[in-house]
């Protein structure tokens, strides 16, 4: 699979080291709003012996439309900022490169563009695209619908210098239903990023915790969204529809199931 | 409802406490090997206000077809030993009553005879009926299937005087095809039982951690057992069984699907 | 040790029953407000086994005179209420009694009338007369000692109808010099009992975790009072006072002295 | 201080950025075997704005005399190998260099030399740097001391590809009298490195739990270091020695001293 990647701050990079040390991908292109490392190469500036293109390109040289016949793309995936789909958005549709982003700053209007552009091509949104919050998320879910009348308490911990409540926990408030100013925070030294959904019942406690330990979770969400986009229909996508075929306990063994 | 309970050691007299105070049963008597209590009452030696008949009886003043006769019942839910089901299976199968077994040390023989009896009343069988645990073996079976090369590790505490590793772990060990050997033990003072399954992902950390409180979780089990095999036909059953369709994502809201 | 008790609640009865089962004490009487229990037997009512004389008497049939002339004590150990001290403490003093006070509702005229009683007999009073939880202080006040300026955070998790902040993480917040106000506060199901400070460094994380398992840990920390005032002046104790030589690492073996 | 620093490793380049950042330090050089960075500046090799020196010199080039007399510092801080010390040590001490040695595998005959040296300047030794994992090991030893019959458990998580028992784990395991043979050890994804000491009691359970974020803790406990040996006479030293005074509760507020 041919990838472009939009943005290079610490999270593209980081994205883009995953994309280059997988099997199933090649990094062609990065597109970036700055012009400070034009045509850097990305194998090189990230000390990773690879093969594969990966130059870095700014928005300013290049329209979406010229860049894409140069250097065509299977997948276009963002990690650059709400304005990036208005530079590739149109461009990438009417090629029908599947478009995997991961900005979670879109107004309203952004997000229905995107799902505009879904009706041309494969477009698929995830403001936290790890498999583990994404997982916790569902898992919340189920818990929450078998047990409705159970305590839930949601807890985050990051470093000292973070700004508010964490958007992964305020997510997680409101798919469960919980107040926004219920989520318990904690700030401190340089916790990268803990999250636990705690499940208080009366005579026993669930927790399910995440424990993110590098930036590169998200670059193994992305290679795991380019697996399980592969052969679907053009529509609009999240981590949790690519995850719910996973929820479905059909496949498990047969000594689950009841006997007749 | 109206339940008879079997056995009545530590496990069987905090699950009683549970049924007389829940609305949806009704607690008709218990039945245990001693004849120690002989015609006590329940609510009375539990302290607990309560209108329920609940008196105790031993095995062997009356046979079970004696008992089902005078005192009949919609559910027996057994807390007793390997053997009790000898004692009333063929009595309860007989008159379509349904059997709740949290027994734990059946033979290979006596789960054949328990899956016999289940084609001809509705029965159920979970060694840990609680509803985090099995969640948990359920979550983390799913994310196994999601993310297969994933490292796992069991852990399980327990107080110091607990012998061997603990039959959930084994049971989760089993689910999650990790060899028994593996699992790390904790014995410590009077933990109460924690149980966590770790999913080490290359960038992050999932724990999934259930922690008992008291016995009476499993009294909570057993009303959810009763509720969820409502209107069930006859056959065999376990928690897993009963869960599976709150893993069915397709209730979830509509913005989860994608959009054509 | 003749041990009297104050107090017959939940906690004085989990008291008592520790103290029956020690071998360095003799409960001799337990005195309550209540007359409801009048004269039984403290092991027969708790079905504990013991020789021990364990009377229960209630304050209005004897004045601690009469009570400590007849059935004379070492110690006192008061679980009662605030007001228990106006009953026994004038007697204690001039028999030179011990007094162990768990109360944690005294008023400041209590505490100062506790400590004019200190002048003629070895007084020691704990709010939460613990191991856990005072090893807990001590150990992060000298944490914030090594590192003063590392961020703090206190969270505290209690069952669901525990209202306000726990008394204990108050007690933490104070000593550690944190406002009571960022103490983070979970309550569901039935959670027993957790306390965690957490010392977030840039680079690495401490966590001092607390978790109850049932008040007989009150009844431990009593046994632990007791065999560590023997031998003591009459004064003022706590448990801080009573752990500190623990703390002086002058015990410590000769490899971590410098070598000169 | 003006500091030299041996080695430039992992751990090396990350202690070098903390003594770059620290207004307390001056790097003066950075001495390593490998001639591959030789005469290229640390603040630019590490990216970190700073007028200090901080060249890269190898071994070969230079004799630990010709460097000193050249490039003179006050403190020598070892993240090398176990031979570094044959280098530098002897010309360290006649100039009555502070050496500060965080090497782990050392033989006993290096450790035996390196005691010889510190007849004549002040040497410091920790096989683990950090004030995490020191604090918690003296918490520990107390506790032990307070409780010397309480179940004490380790567990140790590393990333997958660890080999053996953490190092750390073992010294625990040796301070707290544990055999090696009971640390609970888990190998999964990319834990950075978590340690957890479990006191499990009757009716309570401490834990006290380090985690690491990243290597520059071993900077930071460098930095302690450095502050602590201030105006020590010439003698050996260890983590535990400099962490000792603060454990002195003397200095503690009045209150929790008997009033008489």
């Amino acid at each position: 699979m041919r990838i472009g990647l939009m943005g290079f701050g610490k999270t593209g990079r980081a994205v883009a080291s995953i994309l280059l040390e997988s099997q199933i991908t090649k990094l062609h292109w990065v597109v970036r709003r700055s012009t400070l490392l034009e045509h850097r190469s990305v194998p090189e500036f990230l000390g990773i012996p690879s093969e594969e293109p990966g130059l870095i390109y700014s928005k300013s040289e290049l329209s979406a439309d010229e860049l894409l016949d140069r250097y065509p793309v299977d997948v276009i995936v963002d990690f650059s900022s709400a304005s990036g789909i208005d530079y590739y958005g149109e461009a990438a549709a009417k090629r029908q490169i599947t478009i995997i982003s991961a900005i979670s700053s879109y107004s309203d209007l952004q997000v229905a563009r995107l799902k505009k552009l879904s009706k041309r091509t494969v477009v698929m949104h995830s403001p936290n695209i790890t498999l583990g919050i994404n997982f916790l998320i569902l898992s919340a879910k189920i818990l929450k619908n078998i047990a409705p009348f159970t305590d839930i308490a949601i807890t985050e911990e990051h470093f000292k210098t973070k700004p508010e409540v964490s958007g992964t926990a305020k997510v997680i408030a409101r798919e469960l239903d919980i107040p926004e100013e219920d989520i318990n925070t904690v700030r401190a030294g340089g916790i990268i990023g803990v999250h636990e959904i705690l499940f208080g019942f009366p005579y026993q406690t669930v927790r399910l915790k995440h424990e993110s330990i590098a930036r590169e979770a998200f670059g193994n969400g992305v290679l795991f969204a380019l697996q399980n986009l592969q052969g679907k229909k053009k529509g609009f996508y999240n981590m949790e529809t690519l995850l719910m075929p996973y929820f479905n306990l059909d496949y498990l063994p047969d000594q689950l199931n009841a006997v007749h």
